[in-house]
């Protein structure tokens, strides 16, 4: 089957760049000693958390125990949430423990009492880093707060719980307009994490930073033990605004057709926000849905082309300057905003090599939500 | 069940008021003597189109053929699909015409003629409507361009199609800032309508508008045969600022849960782009990713509490002015800037009547993208 032959729209992972893109990963943290443990958000898909773990990662991340379900289920034996579970969900948490090694965060001493209480009640011991606020303002406690290194020293302390150690997320990177400030950003949090885990005086057998963005700095810090990337796998449009990665390097692209071309400088392609997500443009780009190469075998974006609008089903695209040559019924490709949430509007992808189709990957653990 | 026992975060229909919703709008079309015609985008569910059609909607839209499928094999007999569609799916537009009175889009002469030559091929008949572009300036045909009544001719003279009328989508109506300005938006779509329809001297079967910020003055308009609203069964906060819904109105919520209180005036919801999307706030909204109900049976938005930055998992939340009551572990309601996208991402939606769980509906045509 070839690339044209798929039904539009459709995304693509081109499978070259996506091997080039784990290889340098797993490689840049082998040489420094960091452990890799690509968050699985951005793929979403066991068949390439297999790949990662093949090339030396040590397990993966997942935002929510349902996600965690599904790789569990493909085989996948050492899964960390970086995200507040909630005792609520005790049951599941358990269960998901007995079949592989689960690790999750908490950022809150009485929801820390709870999971303490509920794994005594089991007889259970579970694993637990600190989330550490480092500049996002998500969730997280604030490592310079007067209290910062006695909640560690309490949690870690907590029977049932097995302390891991320290955990930050740097989202706060995406937000940068500068190269320089990614890199203060990365050494901001490595910086952070050594005070606090210094101050508060226990063993912290992990401190685990990750961000796509700032990984690049990270590997240069001292004192960090894993890294927690995830868009690397595809990058998108925004990495390569941030600098974390070229147009050449993103895997993800939506094919597309033009199925309108009702004015000179207008047209309108098969790929809406149902597609693309109308997350919008960061790290210093100019604006629009995504960048258009304007052929399918094209892999530079043509930068007349601004996809101005977007609804569910249409993207509306403007040429900024003369008209453009695309016509009714020609395909395009897209490199979106931002890959992972590409990833979870579609059952599947298409992995591809060149015009080549090598499979038809299902999106796994697309949609899991709880 | 009780609602309290759901999974979250969950996507809620509250049944009282989705049928209130479908009744009112059926009853306003039935009272000018107008064909309902509602598009199923917003529900994509087979389950919620029976109910439109019993109370006396004539068949549903649809956006995209996968779509379309999807109701066609639960038993809809007459879909419309307002998308031009391209002739590189005539294949399944055949199938499709075979099983269902289907109906579609056209805005570019040449396409027509692509597509009355398949149909004679086949020796089939293609019902058509011809796109007229209103002011949204996405697809369709300019109507106050001296060819516009020559393009309307030719296409209803070509062999192989059924032409049946003239059809618009005032998206524009969606960046309103007034009423006034959402009322003169359709007057003068259905003003653009007639006199085209005047002017190019083919008999019109259908005039169709549809778009739910601009539906409640069409139904003032002469000249019309056909509403498609889609929104109004759920509504959004969107439409609330638009002046189409109340917040009462709002069949669709997102039920999620505190998992994190960092700081005093910020909490963390577990329900991020995955479940609300980036949509932005339209119709006048001060900004947010929706509206908060601070508890489940809460009606009236908290306005001291913004959705000020979404993750793929998480809600940041912040309090205006002092902090917020609300604490890890609690339940809220959001109501979101736009149902429709959310619908798009799960797999199911619980239909519920007050704190009781009714049914579980699945979303079938999710995620039909092609």
């Amino acid at each position: 089957m070839r690339l044209t032959d798929i039904p539009t729209p459709a995304v693509l992972i081109e499978s070259s760049r996506l091997e080039r893109n784990l290889d340098r990963m797993q490689e840049a943290a082998t040489a420094r000693g960091l452990r890799l443990r690509p968050h699985a958000k951005t793929h979403k898909s066991p068949h390439i958390a297999a790949m990662q773990i093949e090339r030396g990662a040590v397990g993966i991340c997942c935002a929510k125990l349902g996600e965690a379900e599904v790789f569990a289920e493909a085989g996948v034996t050492d899964i960390r949430l970086p995200y507040p579970l909630h005792p609520v969900n005790a049951g599941r948490v358990f269960d998901l423990a007995d079949r592989v090694r689960l690790s999750f965060i908490v950022d809150d001493p009485e929801i820390a009492d709870a999971w303490s209480n509920a794994a005594q009640q089991t007889g259970r011991r579970l694993n637990v880093l600190v989330k550490v606020d480092v500049g996002f303002h998500r969730c997280g406690i604030d490592p310079v707060s007067n209290e910062a290194a006695s909640v560690v020293q309490r949690i870690a302390r907590l029977p049932g719980l097995e302390f891991r150690g320290l955990l930050s997320h740097a989202g706060h990177a995406y937000g940068a307009t500068s190269e320089a400030e990614i890199a203060a950003i990365a050494a901001t949090e490595a910086e952070l994490l050594r005070d606090l885990s210094e101050r508060s005086g226990v063993d912290c057998e992990e401190i685990s930073v990750g961000a796509t963005p700032t990984v690049r700095f990270s590997l240069e810090e001292t004192g960090l033990t894993e890294l927690r990337p995830g868009n690397y796998a595809y990058y998108d449009r925004t990495q390569v605004g941030l600098g974390a990665a070229t147009f050449e390097d993103c895997a993800l692209t939506v094919l597309a057709r033009v199925v309108s071309h009702p004015a000179r400088d207008r047209v309108i392609f098969d790929s809406g926000s149902k597609t693309l997500t109308t997350d919008g443009a960061r790290g210093g780009h100019a604006g629009g849905y995504g960048a258009v190469l304007a052929s399918p075998d094209e892999t530079a974006p043509d930068l007349n082309l601004v996809i101005d609008r977007l609804s569910e089903e249409h993207a509306t695209v403007r040429a900024m300057s003369g008209g453009t040559r695309l016509r009714t019924g020609d395909l395009v490709r897209i490199v979106p905003n931002h890959s992972c949430v590409v990833s979870n509007l579609v059952d599947h992808v298409w992995l591809v090599d060149g015009g080549r189709v090598v499979d038809k990957l299902p999106v796994a653990a697309r949609g899991r939500i709880t």
